[in-house]
């Protein structure tokens, strides 16, 4: 029999346990098995859709029936292929993409149950309407989807105030790799009985078994939200401008993200029609954020914090938005830059973070580094100050070859790498390791930490068919 | 050879590997092996004091090859009999109170790095000094150790706010039950390296590692406290207060706890000269404390707070501290309230949560419960709203003899859990399982969590040498 037609057995065996409804192969397919930068594409043995927790469950026990291993997939947003298959001959992705009831809002609870698939923005406009507030806030919130959230504990741009998707977290149910069910919807503040067992999915990328629901802490709404763009003289003043914002504003404080003048021309390429709000002369800018609901004056706080680190020369010029039409325009300067970088083409993306008392000296050490072995690229250092989190991108110059490009980007990516262990960062502070940047993560891993973590796979999917070749090797890969 | 002869040989066995001024034994081990509450004196074969990590991963390669077993101890003042030993023929207690080294404080990262051994109070002062503030704050904090609040995920009165110990914790150094050396002391605040290793040590009790020493974020202190106490004409009236505090005071409030009118009671039985601040008809009181930084008024917020909660109608009466000795006066009738307990003698004392929106139902419930069975003995609700915890305690009358004590204690108990059960609240909300609690929390646990944890357990300690007998037992015992 051909390779295509004992997948052609495997796929109607597949059907004939779940149901034509729930199955799909072919052409069907090909969505879910390219990633989200359209770097890669592959292929599976099937798609699998289930509706509810129960359909997932039968989904894991026919597919370890077959011999065959799965792959969980949410939005299918993730950076690092995580939920993407690389073997077309044996995995399965198991989306969640149909499971999308909001099991509950209780705003008596300041809580939810959500499941895996709903789209977060969707799941946002639904805790508005009940007068609360969910702050995970990404750039994919209108396609990835909770689940997926959870399993990469996503970041974001609110994680200064109100932490990763795992601060948010009060309870999970999973689909564990024999097929049961851990039912740990609990929305309680305050669970002291042992071992925090929910705590080890989050983040797994779907390697320990396959997040179905999700209870969440919601917030009271930001009603009032002051939003300033200033410029400085340097970034270390940036990093000064934030400890002095992190006392002056108390918890308040939303937002803190430092972008390069670069950024202005990055944005203006992408929307040609953006204003500019100030000089692009400084060296370094802050794009900041408070809030606050009902009886604290947001807009005073502001303007009277401004003023203080304006007199102490640390800011050199700012502007405040004086409507939410403006403060959306200040944030189209941070996410044109996104856009203009991506107009230049091929360029390295990282997501690196340092203790913050060295972010200036990281960023500094590893941009000369950089521009020592590859002049003629533009290094793009923008990121989240508070969280010592730093996206130092590269782009290599126009007129190169495909090769050429590939080549500086790897070139590019060694030398920050090094310059980061020197800093003992993490290469990678928000978008998971998946199958991307796991070799990055197992050759600086200790042996202690490893041995952990393969027993830990070990316990809990014994015959690793959970999401084969994210994070980890099995030992006979490895 | 006698028994005792046997235990001999061990110690001398230990004290030859270790060396005498590391192993303590006979007489000198009576403190270690006494609960907090002095309800439980136990014996062991030996207690290991290490100064360092080094010591600690010795000593546990020593006791493993002697074939004894591990108890980790901090400050001993858990309330689960968690870190008691209860074996004083396989036993050894491994005390950190030698390892008091407070590592590194970086105001610039607002980061700190300490050892397990280091008591909270000592480490809050050294990070005063530093001009920061760390927010875990509890009864105990004289003489509980930094390993044991992580080991326990200590809660306090700062939940509310500042979250578990868990969400404090940015790095663990954790000596193995192999006696190899995790260490995982990053100050990072974003790191998506997959699996997060440290969660699973939080609120582990001991029972997978002992933990040497704590990587912790650090807080802007909190310049401007306002605090007040104020009565409400119901439970029900002080959870509707703490949801519009909530939203009115957006992430400012640092306290908010209930208390009945018997707190008053209770407080002056305890310290006589304690002077009522106002009336004790309400039948319900809450201290509620709003607490910031830098350039927010704090004083203006909770008055013009409670001037909107009054007009209102919902809060009834209330008083605001205008010193730091008259909130210190306020925080005594809490504080007076467990003392006054205390002397009426043993009593039932509970640590349990719901979810916010049942909080008020479920004590109704619960208080109705324990008055039909027990119709003598008087009820004691208090506790942390914001986090839906309440300690419903319950005192028996005097003139009862131990055993009738014993009696009502163990019916109440019975009584509240089976209330508990049917508002899905938790029997632990911040005191951990330890080696009392384990049976009302085993033969609640589904058999999938039980699993998990046995799977977990045996994967990281497969000779169940850590702590045995805490939380789970090894499957020749159960």
């Amino acid at each position: 029999m051909s390779a295509s037609g004992s997948l052609d057995v495997v796929v109607n065996a597949l059907t004939a346990a779940l149901g034509e409804d729930l199955v799909l192969s072919g052409q069907a397919i090909e969505r879910f098995c390219r990633d989200w930068h359209g770097d890669v594409t592959t292929g599976a043995v099937a798609v699998v859709r289930p509706r509810t927790t129960a359909e997932v469950s039968a989904a894991v026990r026919a597919i370890r029936t077959l011999g065959l291993t799965i792959v969980p997939q949410g939005g299918n947003t993730g950076l690092v292929l995580g939920c993407t298959p690389d073997d077309p001959t044996r995995q399965v992705v198991v989306s969640l993409e149909r499971m999308t009831s909001v099991r509950r809002i209780d705003a008596d609870d300041f809580s939810a149950v959500v499941e895996a698939g709903v789209i977060l923005s969707d799941f946002k406009d639904r805790v508005e309407e009940a007068g609360l507030y969910f702050p995970l806030a990404l750039g994919a919130q209108g396609s990835c989807r909770i689940g997926g959230n959870v399993s990469t504990n996503a970041g974001g741009i609110n994680v200064l105030r109100y932490g990763m998707t795992r601060e948010l977290v009060l309870g999970l149910e999973v689909v564990l790799p024999d097929g049961s069910i851990f039912d740990g919807l609990s929305t309680l503040r305050k669970d002291n009985r042992g071992v925090d067992l929910k705590q080890l999915f989050i983040g797994a990328e779907g390697t320990l078994g396959i997040i179905t629901a999700v209870s969440v802490k919601l917030m009271p709404p930001a009603e009032k939200v002051a939003t300033a763009l200033v410029g400085l003289a340097a970034l270390s003043d940036a990093i000064e401008l934030y400890r002095r914002a992190r006392r002056d504003c108390c918890d308040l404080m939303s937002a803190f993200e430092f972008m390069p003048p670069v950024a202005f021309t990055l944005a203006q390429e992408a929307i040609p029609d953006l204003a500019m709000p100030m000089s692009a002369d400084y060296p370094a800018y802050v794009l900041m954020e408070i809030s606050g609901s009902g009886l604290v004056d947001i807009d005073d706080l502001m303007q009277r914090f401004l003023e203080g680190v304006m007199e102490d020369g640390l800011v050199l010029d700012g502007v405040i938005a004086a409507s939410r039409g403006q403060a959306k325009s200040l944030w189209l300067f941070r996410e044109g830059m996104n856009e203009g970088q991506a107009k230049r083409g091929a360029h390295l993306r990282t997501d690196v973070s340092v203790p913050l008392s060295r972010l200036a000296a990281f960023v500094e050490t590893a941009e000369a580094a950089v521009m020592a072995h590859l002049p003629d690229c533009t290094c793009v250092s923008y990121g989240h100050v508070g969280d010592g989190n730093v996206h130092l991108n590269v782009l290599p110059p126009g007129g190169l070859s495909a090769g050429e490009v590939q080549q500086r980007i790897y070139a590019a990516k060694s030398v920050i790498n090094a310059v980061l262990d020197d800093f003992a960062g993490s290469i990678s502070a928000e978008h998971g390791i998946g199958r991307l940047k796991k070799a990055d993560f197992l050759s600086r891993l200790p042996a202690v930490q490893r041995q952990l973590l393969t027993a830990i796979k070990q316990a809990i999917d014994p015959d690793w068919i959970m999401n084969p070749g994210c994070q980890l090797n099995s030992d006979t890969d490895s």
